[in-house]
């Protein structure tokens, strides 16, 4: 492992060095390192990159790291991951994902995940995306999430996009099943040129199921975001998205969900706000000692905590 | 005018008989009767049908009635109506539309409405559509409002579409220059299998312009609505849209709206919910001695006012 997959490693999976338990940390296209556990196993597949996590019925306080590091240029990586979540198993997944390119070709990652939770499982999913390096060349990650979510089960996704991602298309999709919840937070900032674009997209198909969508974002410099959520409620269920938007310089921001209850008892709410940042706000701060800048560093800090 | 005309003319225009002032009464796609004032003149188009009404510079606390009915079966019709606000005006326009069948064919109403505000003007547009009769064919309005807002103008228009019309496509753009304050809302109740959708668009191009859209809908049986809203804001400008609706038995309701800030001085806020009744709220009339039926119809005319 050299200095920049360490680094990438540390920023997008807090690991310093290997982890303990289940792992399987994907370098440039290819398996640096692999270890399963009793109850997790980790499995190449055979018909295309990528592979299976096969989580025992039953598995709890296990965490699964899978980061994925791509140190060079003229990489476009693809990867396949599936997950199979036994019943009533309670596990994390660490899927960070870091680019890196100091050359003129492109860094890329597309990373596409499917997620079958059964029965009254649980899993607290975390993915971290950070693109490095002095290149001219452009840093993409263009990550897929399909989530399967069974009767009685949680999913919670934690999903942020720190810095250095020249382009993203993030595609997020789940079929929830009775009682099932699903919960989403996204934080997004981008900078420069940078391009990044949010496809939800949630059926609410259980009695009592239900979906919290929360996205924030912050747009700065020439940067464009677009969010797009779609929350259908196909039975007795509840739905909420949001997405707070800040705009700074000549940052664009669109926000485009879309609510269809397709059932009686469906209920559900959207809100979204897009603006700057408050004057007064700004103002308090600047008042109490900090530069306009450093005011603004500060409430943004706060913004995607 | 018949007995039908009459009749649709008090529920959409609140007229009994012919009003005071500036009026254009078409029925069956043909001018039924005409007044002009010393300020506002109504015009025959002479390209097209349809009619243009000019409203001198200064003009204050004038009603202009332009209703259109549609009484026979097997009427398609079709009407571009343009206004010009001059400066500094303050007018009120009523533009109901009432369409009646009694046979197999269809009765249909198309008007399309375009409005040019020039500084510092002022303008209530009030507009109720409904469909009546006994007949199967189908009760049709497609209305169409473009509208261009000067500066410093202001705009409310406030549309309902009561009861009976079985499918309708409303389209309603707006283009604000500085300081100018554009308001709609809209009101839409259906039923059986009928079916409404409603295409929001404004472009807040001026500094200091504001938009505020505000759309209260219930959808009953087995009717469907689709409501889309688009604000850009391309200035120091803010934009506002709602989308509060109620569904029973097996309505369907989608909320898409779309919000663009282009500009960092743009703040835009947009919120929607789609859900049954509550249910607390129906207890609580119930328990005051309503019948369920009672209490429903009794929450949804304070939803709808």
């Amino acid at each position: 492992m050299n200095d920049v997959t360490k680094e990438l490693l540390r920023t997008v999976s807090e690991l310093d060095g290997l982890p303990k338990g289940a792992y399987n940390i994907r370098e440039n296209g290819h398996c640096a390192s692999r270890n399963c556990t009793e109850k997790i196993n980790i499995v190449s597949k055979t018909d295309k990159p990528g592979i299976d996590i096969i989580v025992k019925p039953g598995t709890k306080y296990e965490t699964v790291y899978i980061p994925a590091i791509v140190t060079e240029s003229d990489v476009d990586d693809l990867v396949y991951n599936d997950f199979y979540i036994g019943e009533d198993a309670d596990i994390t997944i660490v899927a960070g994902c870091g680019v890196h390119t100091d050359g003129t070709g492109n860094s890329q990652h597309n990373g596409i995940h499917r997620f079958f939770l059964r029965k009254n499982s649980r899993v607290l999913y975390l993915e971290k995306h950070i693109g490095t390096g002095e290149g001219t060349g452009e840093r993409i990650i263009n990550p897929e999430t399909y989530m399967e979510l069974g009767e009685n089960s949680y999913m919670e996704m934690d999903t942020l996009q720190i810095k250095g991602v020249d382009s993203s298309k993030r595609v997020t999709e789940g079929t929830l099943a009775a009682n099932a919840k699903l919960i989403i937070r996204e934080k997004i900032m981008t900078h420069g040129n940078q391009t990044a674009e949010t496809i939800f997209k949630v059926d609410l198909n259980g009695n009592k199921s239900g979906a919290d969508v929360i996205s924030r974002s912050v747009a700065r410099d020439s940067s464009k975001q677009i969010f797009r959520s779609t929350i259908n409620g196909n039975a007795d269920c509840s739905g909420h998205t949001e997405c707070d938007a800040i705009i700074m310089d000549n940052g664009v921001v669109s926000a485009i969900p879309e609510l269809t209850a397709n059932h009686v008892d469906a209920a559900l709410i959207h809100e979204a706000a897009i603006g700057k940042i408050a004057g007064e706000q700004l103002t308090k701060l600047m008042t109490l000692g900090l530069s306009e800048a450093e005011g603004e560093a500060k409430i943004i800090e706060g913004f995607l905590k």
